[in-house]
């Protein structure tokens, strides 16, 4: 059994105001699935985008929005959501604090 | 996309003082893994246990300890715990409050 502190993972910046932490991935022995963090600081954009794979998210901390098919929907703390594959997604921290999610995906990643 | 806030996801009681909720499944769709949340209430134990699969899991709230084949670990808000297929685990609610954690799992359950 592994136990980490999220907070102790390394923040992976993947643009100026976005970083993931990869808490559990293949490398832990993870046979199906990661479970990454993402944090977003308050203002900034995290822009459409979408791949073949699903999404399963969970917000902890912070507000925020989620673009899709249906328009804008909110990001707050206990909001899960599903990301279906293919589907077009994007986030926007509308809050004064960093915006927190889990984020779930299948290996490879 | 599916947004829900998970506390309003039913409570499936599995035993006196530990409910799970499935707030994602096959039946919205998820291709790969399911996401729960398992509240566990003061004082209670949910037993050591073990099956074929993997558990991915992020506590919420609450204080507790895993039994674990290296002794008790704790559980607290942030920490997140791998446990691998056919690994023992139990939980046992430590707090005052309730233990609640994000706990995923690969279909087909």
């Amino acid at each position: 059994m592994l136990v980490k502190r999220a907070a102790d993972v390394r923040l992976d910046e993947v643009q100026e105001g976005i970083g993931i932490r990869w808490v559990f991935t293949k490398r832990d022995g993870a046979p199906n699935f990661s479970l990454r963090v993402i944090e977003i600081a308050p203002g900034v954009v995290f822009a459409p985008h979408q791949h073949p794979y699903e999404h399963e998210i969970y917000v902890l901390e912070g507000q925020g929005v989620v673009t899709s098919p249906q328009g804008e929907l909110e990001m707050q703390p206990g909001a899960a959501l599903f990301v279906a594959p293919d589907e077009l997604h994007g986030y926007r921290n509308t809050g004064d604090v960093t915006l927190k999610f889990i984020c779930v995906i299948p290996l490879p990643e």
